[in-house]
């Protein structure tokens, strides 16, 4: 997309990787002490070493999307760091699952490029269990 | 705490303000352009003066709060933005509402110290109703 900041570009094409059934796309950008959160998991998650075996594990239902949009994207931008947020809308192939997400990534400028260092997933309004 | 990095002691005095009921205390060190998520809203919300109006309503809920937890908040920072992320935990009057959260918060540095620019609270692990 023309005039788009480059992490948005970075994100939208890890991304869709991702929705191909392809994690490394969002493995290859990340800090080796990226943080990561999301709703399923009991706790921060520390390091690309656990990001890496946790994403594995999505593999196969990853590769049933049938596309995404990033609402909204915006990039508040320091000197050599930058935070990315913008709404997320899943298709999916069932009708199974969460469709909408919170999404704020905070990258690092390194010398080999923007690198992700904190993740944050979260479901967008969900219908939560009265239990809870 | 001994040996506490500025940031986390900034967010542990907001918190502590958040529950006796005054959100103020965040209001005071976010930036103009903070944006905000939580898993109750539609959407990104941009702005302080947006996030002024909404926490308006949190007042007499956050009033309910016995105390809190900043469970291992880790600092990532550059020349002049920093994140912070920790698992909240939450000791309510009540047992109703949500006890755990992910929580992400960035930081830019300013003259006047230290301001957010970036929230994101979401629950962890939360029961989902099966509609969803």
């Amino acid at each position: 997309m023309a005039g788009e900041h480059e992490i948005v570009a970075m994100e939208r094409k890890a991304l869709e990787r991702w929705c191909k059934g392809d994690p490394s796309g969002f493995l290859e950008i990340c800090a080796p002490d990226v943080v990561y959160f999301d709703h399923a998991l009991p706790k921060r998650l520390d390091g690309l070493d656990g990001l890496r075996a946790y994403y594995g594990g999505f593999h196969e239902n990853a590769a049933g999307a049938e596309g995404f949009e990033m609402i909204d994207p915006k990039v508040q931008e320091g000197s050599d760091m930058a935070v990315l947020t913008f709404n997320y809308l899943y298709r999916a192939v069932s009708e199974d699952g969460l469709k909408r997400w919170n999404t704020t990534e905070v990258y690092r400028r390194t010398p080999s490029g923007w690198r992700i260092i904190q993740t944050h997933w979260s479901p967008t309004q969900p219908k939560l269990a009265r239990s809870d």
